[in-house]
């Protein structure tokens, strides 16, 4: 039972009412008045509570519906909230002929100033993805919970290392000079799963932080903090799937609740079923019906309930927490029309919400047929903004380690970014080099720090919003393996007894320390740098291993070029004016040393450098 | 100079007119009235003819433009051809002050009936492609002309080895024998080059088949003797450039004839910068000037008179020859706008004439830009009909080698057409395995000719229209080299001393004699499959190396499934329905051996087979 939504019980329930039925709890535990869309529906549930009538006290709430399902133990009670309503709670009355009649006091807040009009993340941020496990352990109070089941231990790659949210809030400072202005973390919610919980992933409560990170007050403190730091704070949801120990599982809500009747059926994981105008149905089914693994059952978003219930626990966690934005696990593996109402309906509550689905397909046609705007032969509207570019991800380590090639070498991100024309919008996507799934980007380029680098220039000056992995900053790498858990290794610094730490620049390799400096310079940068926020692009087919592009605006003019050769070279003037607008001086932007261009341009030896032209 | 031009040029000279200027040429050497556009533009060359006046002879054919340009060796003159016009010639007279007038009779035939209806090659047809000095030497007298250059020379790769038409003529039977439809040959135009003039694609006579082939009269044969043994002909046309032996090299039509000023400047190869939103001109611009090789000087399409000529001279092949279709080489290094006008105007011609393009891309945006119908970003509308399907060969082959796993294997082949989604029409795609310019698909497959039947059945039964190369049907392959000389070997029995003949079915291995009797039944079976050609398709997800799907109309349905594990499969009757539309009973289509599905379907070890579902 959820502590929370128990004392709320307990506290609210009506003086001198005698129990029938039990409330254990309702979701979500609290509303807000002056939401664009007035209903909210409250899963209500309680032992027997299905056969109760449902009222109210109160003329600016009221009763829209309704449901009940064909478990007895669960209501489903739709209010509608006028934006009038100024009191703390309405009180709903369960009733039943020959029972007790149940009061309960449902919270109704107010909301905060310019909610609706809040601005979600995007191309002026840098966000930076943490495995919260797996950063710093700020409360070693909470590192385990009997009742929590999984394991604490370190030196086990797939346990509970003890990260926590007061461990990042122990670092904001050092993430803001970084450059980071967007957090965006593994899910927080409670896994109280028995196995590999660290990862997040198999929610078992909806709206419960898990104790392991802290609780929901520290998560809205973080968000508050941040924001002082001038982070924002990015939540992952995942309303594809659940895990096996999420409270519904021992009393399903309803018979149609999970995918499969709640049998275990494993995805295809064929994503691209969705828009196959082949794919049979059985696989398009067994794509979004089946399960990740049997520990993760796979929601049924078809049921109405369900739908609203996720849609809510979307807004009711920006509201609570006051997010910038959400990511979204496996987006296409939920079902389609749901994912589409569900965009829809957040995106009515905050028009500039942002929202970044994961489609991991380097096919762009794949990718560009979810993002809102999309022309679809088959009529479909996701009305997702933005999505992760996975297909320039998977260009970026080619691009840097292979041979200039026919096929290979830069032409793989220059023949990437050229269909960007098939997105609705290209610059609303969330640009990456690596995540919390992958190879780290600095495995990805064989160790090669200047690789890496130069890896980070790049989603510091493309298009789109980037995301960078917690640890890319100091280089961290996983030689020999490609575990989940090596990936997802330990931050230096975020535990007392660590002998190197980050944070402080302690004991860090020279190559580390170097990696860090830069990317503190470079994210800073970034920050004022308008042309590469919003700015439009050129760029000029690589050639011999030199690949330049501008960013540029009515106001400033960047000129990024990549030099992968082992020896400086200096690019002809001529073969640079494509991309100046006339400017004859760069400059440096960390070392501010001008050329003039007119001389050609001097590239150092394998190296990533930005220019402002002028 | 032309030899037929300049016979028509002597034998039609006004009689007793005295010779001021000569007339060398005048393309086309003919047109037809009763075409769709009554005009026709004539290239007029000869020395000092610039400043000559033309002059009609006739009401039905009227002059409606005469241009010169800065070589005064050369006029333009415009015709507009009344439907009524029903004589063999039209008197043009040359005329200038103080010179002998010239007169020339200029031809001007009736065209076939229904030339304007004819079908172009499609779904139901094959298309084999030879590459026409590699394949049969029907005529050892035209096997080098000392005035043509290069070198007859069976023993190099890059030699003339001496294949010709009436090789091809004479080897119709063998190929209607296979299922052949449509034969798309490598250029047969003059290609007067001194080195590599077997591949043809260094044009030196738009007008004028290649002598070492025959002439133009045995052109028009083989397609009329072609059509007689139900097979049309695809002429292949190169737009984009010419060889620099190319007769107007020597007197170039004017000074903007040639791109980069008839100065060798390399393309950049840079196809993607057409779609690219962030390519720069100059890389447009060395992308679609930019020459092949300095022996094949790039053509400046935005010369009206010279896109007129172009486009005429593909309009005069198809109506000369009767020919079922165009497959136009570098499609995109042409300039983009000549490109949509050219298709345009000879689908104006020709409604029902079928067209593909080589863009050669792995990207299905960057293909689906092409193709007819496609709403692209920038507003483009090429009107080509059929592109060549590269993002569908570059998976063939590794969904029959690579090992079956997360992303490799068949879940290539099933993801490549889950894009199908972004073409216009899919299905009017041309598919193929290989080509003159790739790895024989036998050599893709690593030289197993299980795989390489299994890669011919697909191109047999997957959506589009089929071609394959020459010698596929005997697994021609060739090991340990990537060489185009190698690629293009001679077809054996196509020589009178071969030892093996395929022709014959003398000498080849068994391996080989079973592909070309498998692919005999496999082409043969499909001539008659409508659901193949036209009806639809849908196909189950990969699973354990085993890859299903169905063609199918109303009237048929076929089951074609691919089953790479080296033991024989039963796929259970459920996992099959969605492909059998109540079908009970699966009987292959050589065999005749009928299995109830109700029991499974059996499917041999490492084989494609290609059952009727009823």
């Amino acid at each position: 039972m959820n502590k929370l939504a128990f004392s709320l019980a307990l506290f609210f329930i009506w003086p001198g009412a005698l129990v029938a039925a039990s409330i254990e709890r309702i979701d979500p535990p609290n509303w807000w008045a002056g939401m664009h869309n007035q209903d909210v529906q409250l899963l209500i549930h309680g032992e027997g509570i299905g056969g109760y009538e449902v009222k109210l006290d109160s003329t600016d709430v009221s009763l829209q519906a309704v449901d009940s399902t064909d478990n007895a133990n669960y209501l489903f009670a739709t209010l509608k909230i006028s934006p009038s309503f100024n009191k703390e709670f309405v009180t709903l009355k369960f009733e039943k002929p020959g029972q007790e009649a149940i009061a309960y006091q449902y919270p109704i807040f107010k909301r905060e100033p310019n909610s609706a009009q809040r601005a979600g993340f995007g191309n002026r941020d840098l966000i930076y993805l943490i495995t919260p496990d797996r950063f710093a352990n700020g409360d070693t109070s909470n590192d385990a919970f009997a009742e929590m089941g999984d394991e604490l231990n370190r030196s086990k790659e797939f346990s509970r290392h003890g990260g926590d949210l007061q461990g990042i809030i122990n670092h904001l400072d050092y993430l803001e000079g970084l450059g980071v202005t967007q957090l965006w973390l593994n899910p927080v919610l409670e896994n109280k799963q028995p196995k590999s919980s660290y990862h997040g992933y198999a929610i078992t409560d909806h709206y419960k932080v898990d104790p392991r990170y802290g609780d929901n007050a520290l998560y809205k403190k973080l968000a508050k903090k941040a924001k002082q730091n001038g982070i924002g704070l990015i939540i992952d949801l995942i309303p594809n799937h659940i895990g096996h120990k999420h409270w519904w599982m021992t009393d399903l809500p309803s018979n149609d609740w999970i995918n499969f009747n709640n049998t275990f059926s494993p995805t295809n994981h064929m994503r691209e079923s969705v828009q196959d105008p082949y794919a049979v149905e059985a696989d398009r089914k067994q794509f979004a019906d089946g399960w990740f693994v049997a520990s993760m059952p796979d929601l049924n978003q078809r049921n109405p309930l369900l739908a609203n219930y996720l849609i809510q626990n979307a807004i009711w966690w920006v509201e609570t927490a006051n997010l910038t934005g959400i990511r979204i696990d496996t987006w296409s593996y939920s079902n389609k029309l749901f994912l589409s109402q569900w965009s829809d309906r957040i995106l009515a509550e905050y028009p500039q919400l942002n929202m970044v689905g994961e489609e991991w397909s380097t096919t762009p046609n794949i990718i560009a047929y979810w993002q809102k705007g999309a022309i679809n032969a088959d009529g479909y509207a996701s009305n997702l903004p933005s999505l992760f570019d996975f297909p320039l991800q998977a260009s970026i380590s080619p691009a840097l380690i292979e041979d200039e090639n026919w096929n290979t070498g830069l032409i793989k991100l220059y023949k990437t970014l050229a269909s960007d024309a098939i997105y609705p919008n290209p610059s609303a996507l969330t640009i990456f080099a690596d995540n919390h799934d992958m190879s780290r980007v600095m495995t990805q380029v064989n160790g090669d720090a200047t690789l890496n680098k130069m890896a980070l220039t790049l989603i510091a000056t493309l298009r789109g919003t980037p995301q960078i992995f917690y640890g890319s900053e100091i280089a961290m790498q996983h030689p020999g393996t490609e575990s989940h858990g090596a990936i997802r290794a330990d931050f230096p610094g975020g535990w007392v007894d660590d002998s190197v730490n980050a944070f402080a620049g302690k004991n860090l390799t020279q190559e580390q320390s170097e990696t860090l400096a830069y990317v503190r310079q470079l994210f800073n940068w970034r920050k004022s740098a308008n042309a590469i926020h919003t700015g439009q692009m050129h760029h000029l087919a690589p050639k011999d291993g030199v690949y330049c592009f501008t960013r540029f605006n009515a106001q400033e003019r960047w000129l990024i070029c990549l030099n992968k050769n082992t020896n400086d070279v200096t690019l002809p003037f001529a073969q640079l004016t494509p991309l100046l607008d006339s400017g004859k001086t760069a400059t440096h932007f960390l070392s501010q040393e001008a050329q003039n261009l007119t001389q050609g341009l001097r590239l150092k030896a394998r190296a990533a450098d930005v220019f402002r032209i002028q």
